[in-house]
C-alpha cells in the first residue's frame, strides 16, 4: 500500500518578489508528514491567470491532492477562485451558501457586505466550502484541489479542516543521528547501509555551529522497527554519534 | 525592454518532509528583485533523478536563468550533478579543475581526499565552475542553469558569485502604504487605480497585529516616478494611510 501524494501551490507575487517569506508550505509539509501523505512538490507562481490554470491542471493530474494558498480575498489581485474554476471547466459566481456566511459575519461586525467583499463568495459550482473560523470568507475544495487563504493563521485553520476529511497513510517516521564528522567520512558506510535498507531513505545534512561541524543523518520510513534497526547499525559504525 | 526571467529549483526530501524550512528561495528572491531579474517560479522537488531531470528541462526551456539548491555533496543522496548533466545530454565525470580545488582544500586541512569527497568533483563537461569560498566544493553553471549548494551560507556565497556575472534589468521597485481599513473597503478604489496604472502592479495584503487590522498596499514597478504618482493618489484617497 502506498501513501497518497500531494502538491502545494503557493500563489502570490509577494513571495516571488521576496517581500513575504512563505511559511505555509513548511507548515503543510509538517502536517502531511504526520498523516502519511507524501508531499512531492511545492510550486510558487505569480498572481497570473494563465499560470494558475496551467499549474492547477498539471499538479491535479499528477497528485492525489493539491493544496493552494493565496489569492482568495476581495481585491482585484485575488484571482485564484476564477482560475481554479477554469482549470476544472466549472462555472463560477456568487454562491448563496457562501454569501450567507459572509452576510452573517459582517452583520455581526456591523460592517457592510459591499460588492468587493461579495467577491469572496465567488465559488465554483460543485465545490465544497472549507470553513474559515477566523475571518469567515470560506475556502473550497473542487475535485482534488483545496483552495485556501494565504494569511498563515487562516491557512493553518483551513488545512486542519481539510485534513480532518481526507484519508492519510502510514505516517512518515524519522530518526536523526548527529555525528561530529564531515559528510566525506560518513558517506561510504552510509551508502552501503542505504543500499541494504531500500525501503528507507537516508538523508545526510552537514552542519557547522559554534565551530563544531558534522553531519545529521536522517533515516526516514514508515516501519519503526526497520528504522530502529538501521539507526542501531549506524550508531555501531559511529560510536560517538548522538541520537 | 523586458527584464530577464528566472526560476528557482530547490532539491531535497528534507524540505518536503518539513524537517528543514527552505530559506534559500527567499534569499534569492530578494537578490533578484534588486537586480531586475523577474523570479517567475519556485519549485521544490525530492532527491529523485527523474524528477530533477524533468524539472531542469522544463524550467530551463521557459526561463532565462534557473538557480538550483541542494544535492551536490559527497553522499549517496547527492544526485543533482548527474541529473542536471542528463537534462543537458552532457557527459559527467571527476573533472581535473574541480579535483584540484578539492585537493588543495583538503591538503590545507590535513584531511584525506577520499572517494566520497571526490564525488564533489563530478562536474558536467562544458560547465563553468562556481566558486565556493566556504567549503571549496564548487557549484557549476551549464547552459542557463546555475547549480549550487543547499547549505544557506554556501548558497548565498554562490549566488553572489553568479549574480556578478549575469546581466540584470530594471530593478523592481516598490512602495508600501499601510491603511488601517479592511481589504473590503480598499478594494474598489484600488482596482480603479490599478486599472489606470497598467504598467504597475498593486498588491493588497491584509494584516492583523495587536488587535489592529488593516491592509498593506504594495505598488510595484520599474519606474519610480509612476510609482510615486500612484502612491500619492492612493494616499489622497486614504488620508489616514502611513507610507
Amino acid at each position: 500500500m502506498t501513501n497518497p501524494t500531494a502538491a502545494m501551490l503557493v500563489i502570490g507575487d509577494e513571495i516571488l518578489s521576496g517581500r513575504t517569506k512563505d511559511t505555509n508550505s513548511g507548515h503543510l509539509a509538517d502536517e502531511l508528514t504526520v498523516r502519511g501523505i507524501d508531499l512531492r512538490e511545492i510550486r510558487v507562481i505569480p498572481d497570473d491567470h494563465a499560470a494558475i490554470v496551467e499549474a492547477v491542471r498539471s499538479l491535479s493530474d499528477r497528485f492525489d491532492h493539491v493544496f493552494t494558498s493565496g489569492g482568495i480575498g476581495p481585491t482585484h489581485d485575488d484571482i485564484t477562485a476564477d482560475a481554479v474554476a477554469e482549470a476544472f471547466g466549472a462555472t463560477i459566481g456568487v454562491r448563496a451558501d457562501a454569501r450567507e456566511i459572509l452576510a452573517r459575519h459582517y452583520a455581526r461586525q456591523g460592517t457592510e457586505l459591499n460588492e468587493a467583499r461579495l467577491r469572496m463568495a465567488r465559488i465554483p459550482d460543485g465545490a465544497a466550502l472549507i470553513d474559515n473560523p477566523i475571518s469567515a470568507a470560506p475556502g473550497f475544495t473542487i475535485g482534488n484541489v483545496h483552495v485556501m487563504a494565504g494569511v498563515p493563521t487562516i491557512f493553518g485553520a483551513m488545512v486542519a479542516s481539510v485534513l480532518a476529511t481526507i484519508d492519510g497513510g502510514a505516517p512518515l517516521l524519522s530518526q536523526t543521528l548527529r555525528i561530529e564528522r564531515g559528510e566525506g567520512e560518513v558517506a561510504t558506510p552510509l551508502a552501503d547501509l542505504a543500499h541494504r535498507y531500500p525501503e528507507l531513505t537516508m538523508g545526510s545534512y552537514p552542519f557547522q555551529k559554534n565551530g563544531v561541524y558534522g553531519t545529521n543523518i536522517v533515516v526516514r520510513g514508515t516501519d519503526p522497527g526497520r528504522i530502529g534497526t538501521a539507526v542501531t547499525e549506524l550508531a555501531r559504525l559511529f560510536p560517538e554519534a548522538i541520537a
